[in-house]
């Protein structure tokens, strides 16, 4: 038999082929929405706190007001049934959580206010990319094209996903997008590098989101005594990096050694990377938070 | 009887209530799409050659091919069909068409080549906005938070929810944009201003949308030997505009007489927008193309 694949739409528990929304969604017609992804150790949500506080975050950030009883918290919960109802409460797995403003006419504006937002949660077989972190992976630079709020979590991601399929069709894991000079951050990872001996990542504001992997690794980093800063890597330090490698919820640490088809240091994973790796495993097999 | 709403979505008629897409349709998880407004009089769709060849080149800008023998030209017909199924032949209406990469997997990197375009239709009454169009409107200043093409009429279109509704909320018909110090267009309008006799609006280039309008309206200009010059209106310039005007498929030329509740010239819709509106009504009601 084939397991279940069900997923949550606005209070129903329906199979994913049958789930479907309003074409008047402001989902489907605007991208005005926002997301979480999280990663699910043996129906364990990773690091659930943090994703759902940001997801409070986001939701503020564009104005969306959850329905009645409706928090992360309980979006979490339905999510947790959903790995329950299609048996993936064993091994790894994603959770993905999605709320838009909900149908209405067509109209820039808000709709009025007893329009609900929608809700789609689904969860996922997860399959962690462990020979390219084992290897390294290659990546690209690329424009970073995106609006001013890259730090919400939002739906509108077309930037990204030109960019990623760039990346793809160049033979690459991801791209790195370059703003102003500056290196902010991947189509959906975030970016660390070694630079004279101190790991160098983005500031958090308005140009990157916010990873949780990123902000977890920024603590195990302190815990290891790897100096940290948090100052952009400019694209034109970028051949003097000795190490480089992305953050992210799906991604961990993943080792970039190609970049441009220019090796990266030596070409191998380095040092700070290989311990970072080590460490947020760990991290990920002790449950996290 | 209660007029029929029928709208189209890949290949079925259905009432608009019962019109829906899958919870994996890339509009929905992504914006992942692009989009036109027609203007329908009496059962014509204006301008429909410039429409077409904007979806075209949308299209092709994000890299989505319709399927089989669907062309932009072959989706305006079916809008034609839709018109007469819903009583709309006579008086004012809209037709929206939208096309997204379909429904697939949740990656950010294109689907394979088999998944199909998601192609929705829909068409609407639509009364212009005649009182405001002879009083004038008011507008406020917002940033321009938007990505870096703006040139594509893309699904993505949080800022520009954001602003308008900012707009909304300050009792604002529009909310004009300001990027690195220059007006840019609005939410869902170009901006033309006249400064020293001379009518300016900002240049086609990746930061506004190619407005159908805005073009009739340049042709228009010159035939009434209005100085028209393509450069931008600095933010600095705004307290010396003489007149201002909003142009758009539905909002027509609409004289903004208050921005940021200071009133602009004398605060009255000025001689060249007067002129425009008249030769652009008499283009409306002449079928136009």
């Amino acid at each position: 038999m084939a397991p279940k694949d069900i997923v949550y739409v606005n209070g129903a528990f329906v199979p994913r082929a049958e789930a479907r929304v309003s074409v008047e969604d402001r989902g489907f017609v605007f991208g005005d929405g926002v997301y979480e992804v999280l990663r699910i150790i043996n129906g364990r949500p990773f690091a659930a706190r943090f994703h759902n506080e940001r997801l409070r975050r986001s939701l503020e950030g564009i104005r969306i007001s959850l329905a009645g009883k409706e928090t992360p918290e309980s979006l979490t919960e339905i999510g947790r049934h959903l790995l329950e109802e299609n048996g993936l409460l064993q091994g790894e797995a994603t959770m993905y959580m999605q709320v838009t403003r909900g149908a209405a006419t067509r109209a820039h504006n808000f709709p009025p206010p007893e329009i609900q937002p929608t809700v789609y949660i689904s969860v996922a077989r997860f399959t962690p990319y462990s020979d390219l972190a084992l290897n390294g992976a290659s990546a690209i630079t690329h424009p970073d094209l995106r609006w001013g709020r890259c730090d919400l979590k939002t739906l509108n991601l077309l930037p990204n996903i030109l960019a990623s399929q760039a990346a793809k069709e160049r033979g690459t894991f991801e791209a790195m997008l370059i703003r102003d000079g500056v290196v902010t951050e991947g189509t959906k990872t975030n970016f660390f590098g070694v630079l004279d001996g101190t790991l160098r990542t983005h500031p958090c504001d308005d140009h990157i989101l916010p990873g949780i992997t990123r902000s977890i690794l920024s603590e195990l980093a302190r815990e290891l005594n790897v100096d940290l800063e948090e100052t952009p890597i400019q694209a034109s330090e970028i051949p003097l990096l000795s190490e480089l490698f992305l953050s992210g919820t799906t991604t961990d640490v993943m080792p970039v050694v190609t970049l441009d088809n220019k090796p990266v240091g030596n070409g191998k994973p380095g040092e700070v990377t290989r311990k970072l790796q080590r460490v947020l495993a760990e991290s990920l097999a002790s449950g996290g938070d």
